[in-house]
């Protein structure tokens, strides 16, 4: 079978090797793996795998959905032909995340998805959502999750309530698609008209083009009466913390899920807005298991922006760098 | 101006009196009332005021909307020409319930709201929703809160999840609401087919006519995989504790709010299943304000299934002992 | 290796064979028992396991302590010579109970630990305090995981809150340990002078003899200068919810833990006071690192009130019939 | 009667005037204040009045103790004899900060308590633990429950769970009492070997000398095994967030207090190890009447490092300035 591998950085060094199908042990499961998602972790992992803490060779990519081959013996939660995803954390069931948790994410501490066959432990693995295609359920492991724990679980949105959205990727679409669905209302963000016209045909409730509007923190107090937003996704950027920090409201909450989020904290603001800023990791099994719930509840589709064949991978992981995106890239194996 | 008056027990022994329309103090608002609806509990005070601890004379009901007339020194919420509604408890305004709270009840501790002008504090009142007309809006203070504090901000209700709704009262179809608006999946049961078929209409998802299926939670878990459902509001009646506990989930919630709920408990069960059973005492202004939030984002109109004049508010409380309505009763002042 | 077997009903069809001591597969750790304790809810699945619905031949007692003797291949928790003890259920590691986990209940759904040897997987152990014997250890996995989880996880349980505790069984007796620890207070019940002597010495604040104060609910009333106490560890027995209602007061929290609970409920009292009944079947994995990170600080030490050793586990289990312990029942292996 | 003013810039320009005793409105209360304890925050108002927008005259200090002289008709909470403190936040009962209640702070928005005499409303006051002097309960409002609020309130605080603590003033030392009194082991760190010792006299369990280990989120890891403490009251300092961001553990919380921090975010490791910031901003009354509960029954004594008379209230304000206090500063009226 056929597995890309980091073996050296960047995109260009990814590159697709032959290796043997792997029998499952008993308690996991062999998966034919049927498209695999690419998140922006997925990207700077190959493109820096030294600077990252990557093992190489590596195979990338949390993201995948795919069919059950085989299972090894005691294997209860599946049989061959179930549709399912992988896990983000093999090993975060549920409750807080732990040490052992993060130790066990794909493509990262373990070898990802973007190969023709894994082997995964029974528990690191989730049913789809029956409505759903592979390349639309390969997006939900690792955004989607992000998205859910961040309004749903950790935020308690509830209806009525407003959400800030900071672009128009992956997260971010997710996110708008979880707040309509949830009676929210959102307020997103863009560079492009276009993009924002989208997000509003999705049921967005306000939009702000942050070219044409930089600081679109004011823009957002003037949607909300002066008051800020309930909910902040923070997915970062470049001093984009101190204008959530300023566009939410007292006793509000920002989900820091950005890798990329820099920039100082207006820490008094913080204290005296009473202000929750939580770091939010992925999600557990658990979690998952409730958005797809609600995913399969709401027959709600993902955004595929793209779909590349697995042959075109690394076109995937440029398309990613240029953020040029309205939702997920996606390969097809 | 006129105003009800329990004097003696019985519908029928509650008249209309005179009174002097009393100054608001520094603090107080002065609101003539244009609507108010009857909670079964407004109901059982009249019945049997002694029974209930109901010094007399006293105004009944708790729930009123209407507009402001003339405000006291200091009152800084409102102006006249405002349209508000007062909080089931004067004092609760935020956090968990305090016995101060508790002694602080309009149409029990508290003259209630069945006149034509009542002065309550400032801190007792909420603007109306904008879209709502007083007869909808007088709907909200107890039935609507209690429904919301149940689902949303104690049950913490996630899209996707179920809820179990007993009959077709002002409280369920309240719950009714908002779980659609929060992209949750609603099972209702009444012994009605006619009102099963109108809340399919408003959105619920599976019905029961518990006349012809008396073991209704066998049906609640063949309709949910056995698993269960993750929410009940529980609005009481003979046995149906023991029929929630056994419909609900492993780790589900059993909000207790039913006046008349009665039977035994199956303590094993409940310990068993991780069951969560909270008392729920209407709720806070603090719910009352996010409630309408969500009330005004989704233009939600609450179900008023008759209007009596005020002349005729001996009728409405006989309607409401007849207990074949379906949504609200409302007194127009 | 010896390991008791429940074949038959009754606590004196209880009897030793003789077993292969099985090799640990992956994942896997063989442990040499050291000591087990008894819960109520062991001495019932002997008793009439039948009626319990318990698969025979089946070893008893969730409970257990003992040395790591042998790890299988990539186990990485564990090492030969670790102290651990068994949890409750194998599989809770953390979040909330799931049926997964229910199923997963040691001498129950599984072989207990009344063995000389058992073979668990490296997720269903956790490392012994270290200033512990094993037979203290012993008493932890259920005992004092229900009185941490009861209080602590889901009581939220805050220094100068008010705590009742029924009776000086295991549960009781933990749940004043850590009580104290939290710097609560502790009103408990007993029907004997001596015991509540001897919990009044390990910081109990206020005693109830309940024989000699039958209705014991207005005694903790007096107590609390009439508010009542912010939580109870409801441990069960006749009629004793409906006084645990009456002696929480407004808002407070009851711990439904008791086996046998029976009795009727006043649903308008729970709602009216606002009361949560949570049921608490144990606990997690991560419950219990919790809890043992609160032994340690504190060095700890639980009440063991009798030791048997393994050939007379059947007198142990007699002496759990008789009611009579302070704390807990423990055999060593 | 005699109350400071704050009339322009720096405490040499803070001078006692003469005022007019006024009568207590209806629900209002008028209290003898017998001690004004000093916070940062005071200091701060002081010195520039103008930069953080405080309207002169305006007395300073938010937080006293005194006795009731005299009550408003229809008050209900208190009366004469009384020994009582003021709430921070006059408007903040319970439940979430509110805008309406961040407008209610005494010494800031209101006229504060460094004066003879004062009228606040009987929702703004509590009742003082019994066993306390004025000045030490003068110390309650603000600093002690800032920091009960960051431990208990929010962080849910658990015996055997670790914090971490940053020098020795009044906050922190509060913390310190708190987090012994909740079995829980504290961390705190000084320039003062001196301090260090008392802190540990107090039951800290482990002290780091910043002075002389510059880098002292190193010493913290090292001294919890690499894992980080479980909460930090983060009262602030050039560069101190990233260094708590460093020394906290995966999941772990950060109450942000401080009104001076600076400096920039990590974003990625706050969101990486799951961290939660939370803005703390004094607390509400019913925090502070949980507080009491905990401070009587543990009766702990607040640690009052010097004593001021009402004339030398200027002093006072100079040694809060200098930072070489441990525990509060107090002034007698």
């Amino acid at each position: 079978m056929k597995a890309y591998e980091i073996r050296a950085s960047g995109i260009d060094a990814l590159k697709l090797y032959d290796r043997e199908i792997r029998k499952p042990a008993p308690g996991e499961v062999l998966v034919r793996v049927r498209a695999s998602s690419i998140n922006y972790r997925d990207y700077l992992n190959v493109l820096d795998p030294v600077g990252r803490g990557i093992a190489m060779p590596r195979t990338p990519n949390s993201d995948g959905a795919g069919e059950v081959v085989e299972v090894g013996s005691g294997v209860s939660r599946f049989t061959p032909g179930d549709r399912v995803m992988g896990t983000f954390f093999q090993c975060w069931i549920g409750g807080g995340i732990s040490s052992d948790a993060m130790a066990s994410a794909l493509g990262g501490a373990l070898d990802g998805v973007l190969a023709e066959y894994v082997v995964l432990n029974e528990h690191g693995l989730v049913a789809m959502p029956p409505h759903l295609t592979f390349q639309e359920a390969s997006t939900l492991p690792c955004a989607a999750l992000t998205a859910w724990h961040s309004l749903v679980e950790m935020g308690g949105l509830k209806p009525g309530q407003i959400v800030l959205l900071l672009g128009t990727g992956g997260v971010s679409i997710m996110a708008l698609q979880f707040a309509v669905m949830s009676g929210a209302r959102v307020i997103i963000t863009s560079s492009s008209d276009e993009k924002l016209a989208r997000a509003k045909a999705m049921g967005a409730w306000q939009t702000i083009n942050y070219k044409t509007q930089p600081d679109w923190e004011k823009a957002v107090l003037d949607m909300t009466g002066g008051l800020g937003v309930d909910h902040v996704v923070e997915v970062g950027g470049a001093g984009t913390v101190e204008r959530s920090v300023a566009a939410v409201r007292v006793g509000g909450t920002i989900a820091m899920i950005g890798v990329l989020t820099e920039g100082t904290l207006n820490a008094t603001a913080v204290m005296r807005k009473s202000i929750r800023l939580q770091g939010i990791y992925v999600g557990s099994r658990s979690m998952f298991e409730n958005m797809n719930k609600a995913i399969a509840a709401h027959e709600m589709r993902p955004v595929v922006d793209r779909i590349f064949p697995l042959e075109e991978a690394r076109a995937a992981f440029h398309c990613m760098g240029e953020a040029g995106h309205f939702g997920k890239i996606v390969v097809t194996v």
